[in-house]
């Protein structure tokens, strides 16, 4: 039995090499980058025959590169004759294209899963989807874990005793509850409707928050619009300010700090599946998931059973 | 240019005698049957040679013989040389088993997206899908009807003028909030939390609807539960008896009409997705999708465009 | 290497156990259910995650729905990552629908196979096909296994020694042949022409029967029309009342024993392929092939040859 | 509307050019030759975009050679955009590996199925398969057309009017029948089986012939083998001389005139699905299938129903 | 019969409405942007159902969200129903990527071909791939149309009289003697060796070229270092300053001024199937494929002939 | 784990035994043959039931019968449950037909391609593809191994020391140069083109040969009338007579012998990838390719590296 060989593309070296430690091994060696004229150019340094390959690649921006080093990658390796492709991507981007929002348009997230397989990839492991549909748009087993349970242990030590975890709209309402049952605390709903007979929308609150901490949820942050409107409306509502934030893709766009760079917002917690420019703002704190995904790639090497939903 | 053919299989003979007159058109002649041992007998009695072919087929209960008679149909239409194969699905069944729940199960929508396009069927003209994420599970053509429309107009006449529309979920809050639109109402939404540090959970109701009549949505009622326990809530919380309930499928399975036969409901609205049997109960009303379907038909062998999300 | 981990549906929980038994091991754990709307529910309660798993399940009636919980299961499995999906098939519903009839009408079994491959199948056994083309009808490895050796062991013993063997028509002459080759006995056949310019069928029977003991076999015994057709004109021939059956597949199907309770027949023999019902009459034996598809699978997991035509 | 383009290869330029005339049109241009190395040469001398194509090629021995002129004709108008590929393969090679015969072997037909398929076919017009489960082994439309009617139009002038129909194994039985009724005459069967204790094979005769005009049918008459013991069974039996032999497919390979020209053979019937040499011996009759396949190419560019069972 | 639709994506706006002015008509309403994190947003804004669509798009710089708008144009396309969907691409990236170079790497030209035929592409038109062999990465039908002819003209009024063509390297050697034919010139070879027992190159010069005006000719001028070369090879060769450079696709990447603007070069043509900036430098001519385009969507929508090798 | 099986069909059998021997096994046994009507009969006489199977067979010619052979043996292997089929095709014929060179034509080396995938085939073991792009045409992995070496190390003994390797054409500079490399020689280009106002062709040369020794090369040696006319036009340059000859691929059809049989030919080198008839003439020497082979499938069955660019 051959040793699984961990690679990684442009996107996520950091975490990459972090998982490789975490299963007690090594990146094995490669060259993804760039022709003068922005094709991606791979080289894969050592033989992938009959291995099992997990190449670590989130699809963060610029998502369209990454996405074409990791199709790339994957065919490089099909073509090395490696036993099986598993695609690691911490963050899947294009997940929010989950459906049609308009008439014609595409799906992008289901675009994306046909790409992968199109190149050669057997086998997905990534964090925390955007809508856990996803995972039928693939034929290929998908192992979706999730960051609630390492950002909750990180975040618990400096969250006040009483807070309550804020859910900012109604697609975040399952993952808010994780939340939590992990922290033993309750939930508070923040939900838009537009009032009959006008066209603005009006943003409901579902719970209490009056004097209290609150942890306002997320999958992502972009650009930090849905978390500064939902701060300010908590503390429109009596929330104390301080409040925290827990999102497990930490994409922070630009334009993220200004909105969030506020007095009222006392940390921001998010992972390493989009690997941070080191002159992040403070406030920012980075929980790695690589112990996560070191866990699954040594059970899937070993065929033991991986994550999927609670 | 060949005229289309329109097909039924047994699950909706009278809502596709329906759509053909509609068209303008007649059934197209079919044999769709059992043998002794229940396998589908199916047996086309005229030709479907470069003709566009539409099946009309709800996968309803039981879902597994109607499914597999639409399957058998196709595969007979395929091989007798249709130039296209349309799959209408009114209701399609399955579209709860749009994600897997616990750890290692089938998606079931996914499945039945997969077995349609390998028994030849190239597009789908279905109504109110149970999440619209299943239109990314197939690579061909989804149209996907909406309901209100037609629920709307049949159900505003005996509406009360103050009238609030319920969501008995979060799910729902989309469909609820088209309902109102259409109303000219507003929205009230019911969600369920476990309560920190116990087991049970509380519903809370978002909006309020003391002494106000109300219209609970779903995309179908099932068992009936749902719709019961929001028509419960509701009351505790004030709302005037007489509630109204609007739902697109009605599969009302054994069982509903006991839960949903109180005083406290009005009447209830549901379509011909599923084919009613002659002894339902007064308190049922049924509108007719077929001029949606006919519309839907004649547009796509015009080449024009169908529905889509709103 | 991981153990194979052999599972069931609700066609053949028995013939199932009795496989896991001969092979050594146990059944795996998994739920096979329905939802209220008849939708199937599959729960698989262990990993097989790299192991190479077994479907034990006959498309037995009710055909659609066994067919449906064998297509999630191996759906279910193929998320699961599991290292490869037989689906051991003992009955093989859909078996007659080899070939069109007709003019226009589906290729049922080609239907059936595909539907499987499409799940996620990769390997099938099964016993004795109704034709031996149908494994053309699948591009994945088929063990066709025959339980002709496990017949004739059965019935010899009750076999008076004059017996001939008895194809109740010319598609059944090589499965009859091969029972004689066991019986060290000769074949009788039967078959029906139209005489020219009639519209009656007339029975022929090739070879001599008078004063003889009689053994009709076939593949399988549905409505028992066929067999009963067949004692009755055995018995017109002179043949010695106490005619022996047997058949593969015992579907006896309601009105079956009505006509097969005749005086002239001494016994009919079947295996388990299809589950029994308790209250079966005395005369029916059940010879179980648990132990030729134990040794298939032990073959098959030991990569050793299995079955195919003798 | 294009008009349709009917193209021949090497096997067929007879009947190719005789089906163009039944259409009332030509052949189109195109050059089907062999490089020195014995690769095949294709260039398709006029346009085919947006065409219905047509390629009459019996794969006929040179089997492989006429199967690969096929195939790489229709890459060839794949790629040159044709509309679609129907192959007319009047006689289908390897059509009698339509089964595993023994323990590890290829299915010849299935694979030429899927060879065509990939090559860009997308519709199939043949003549008399070998078994009619072979349709199965295509996802493809198949039209089936049967010669039964031309031959018994050519023979009936030439047969004695007492003349019964002779299959001369069990499973030309339905073909017999089909002549018998065409011809109004009925049925005699031979098969063959081996007797409890010896080796040899017994040759049945099911029916009378004594003092008889016959007439032996088969799909193909290749070695003449078949044939020949047919013929002479049937003199033991105390036939007429003067037997009549109709089949599809007349091969006639080295070897088949010695076996056949015999005194008591008063005539050959086959038709034109094989091109016959000039030198062809006087007993042979060819019955062109020119207007049978012309007429379904009409049917099928005119969108009607061709062909399929009786 | 609908009328086509013409599209275009970010690559190529001039180029195609270029294109649809030479066919007569308009692009078609289509949003084609991104979102802030990068990820495309297709919003098709009239109905393409049932039409013959074409998707005018350069795959040149930034190469990967060009491929990627592409894809998810025509992904958009196919959930619309649209009845074909060409890519247009007429500059193909990755076609340098046609072979493996090293041991483990991907073949980037056919993973491209395999991603536009998974997002549902069915025929390309591109002009002068980089190499013939590319168009048999796919299994779609491929236009390749030439610029030659266009480049040609355009160059013919301004070269001397007594001028050759110059090939740079053996791999342009078959597009040299096509400018050739048509400028009635001849044509000079420039290739490379490695001389024995050395590592350094020599390039060698066949043909004269004393005091002879020269064309440099190549399919694309990518950062100019090869031109550069060839121009001062040729110069050390006697040939006359004022040489002329004609390519196909005019990358002219950062840099590629710098190593062009010589007072030896005295002009360079490309076409527009790269966008060239506004600023670009006096001696670039860009000469329009508009008319070649325009000229094979309009025989592909009137079913004729278009391009292939000359 | 089971032992590799190495099969061959009819077109290499001696190259397959010298291959089993070096990997120090045996020929697994199988029958290929041929029925009497030219259908290819396999039947595969040890279980390869997870075996890693290696079937040896040039597409030499017969190329069509070969290739037959070749898609046959995969066929029966796949539904006799192996675990991996590799095709090992020394020579692959069809090679020359790699992109298209009129307009419409069809592209063989793809078509074969898709066939052997079609067949079942995972995997490819070649040397010296006519182009390196055919690699491309594969999805499945291709390792392309080299014959530079075997045939420079039989060559280097009997060549004069100031020998010059002989490019026939520009295609095979790359070829000519790794010979040079090996040979410490340096490389002579002949090519071809068309002057200006005329029909006839020059071949240019592109180096000195006066008076120098020559070794043509080239990867196939068909109707010799390449090598043969590079032999006179060096000849003409003053060359040294006794000019010695290298071709991976010996083809040597009719006519070869009298082109090549020229006193100033000393000597032809070929490999064993065309198994030569016995009766070849005296100036050809077969070098064989088995421990090239060899070594490929011990490293594959080893999971090493194999072959790829040099």
């Amino acid at each position: 039995m051959q040793e699984p060989a961990i690679f990684c593309g442009n996107a996520s070296p950091k975490l990459a090499a972090a998982v490789a430690r975490a299963v007690g091994g090594r990146l094995a060696a490669a060259t993804v980058e760039r022709f003068p004229d922005g094709e991606v150019r791979i080289e894969i340094a050592e033989t992938v025959r009959d291995r099992d390959v997990f190449i670590v690649q989130s699809t963060a921006p610029p998502v369209n590169d990454h996405l074409m080093e990791l199709l790339a990658f994957a065919d490089g390796c099909r073509r090395a004759s490696a036993a099986r492709i598993t695609a690691v991507i911490p963050y899947f981007g294009y997940g929010r294209s989950d459906k049609r929002h308009g008439r014609r348009e595409p799906i992008g997230a289901r675009l994306v899963a046909d790409l992968l397989q199109t190149a050669g990839v057997g086998h997905v492991i990534t964090i925390d989807l955007h809508s856990s549909q996803i995972e039928g748009f693939f034929r290929i087993p998908v192992d979706g874990l999730r960051a609630v349970c390492a950002l909750s242990d990180a975040i618990r030590p400096v969250l006040p005793p009483d807070t309550v975890v804020v859910s900012p709209d109604v697609g975040r309402l399952k993952m808010a509850t994780e939340y939590a049952e992990r922290l033993e605390s309750s939930v508070v709903l923040l939900h838009k409707t537009r009032e009959s007979g006008t066209k603005s929308r009006v943003t409901h609150l579902v719970g209490d928050v009056r004097d209290r901490a609150c942890l306002v949820i997320d999958d992502m942050i972009s650009t930090g619009g849905t978390i500064a409107d939902a701060v300010q409306r908590l503390l429109e509502e009596g929330a104390r300010p301080g409040i925290f934030v827990a999102a497990t893709h930490g994409l922070l766009l630009a334009g993220a700090r200004a909105k969030l760079s506020s007095a009222s917002i006392a940390g921001i917690f998010v992972t390493d599946t989009i690997e941070q420019p080191v002159e992040r703002w403070p406030a920012v704190h980075a929980v790695s998931v690589a112990p996560l995904i070191g866990e699954a790639i040594q059970r899937v090497t070993s065929g033991q059973l991986v994550g999927g939903p609670l």
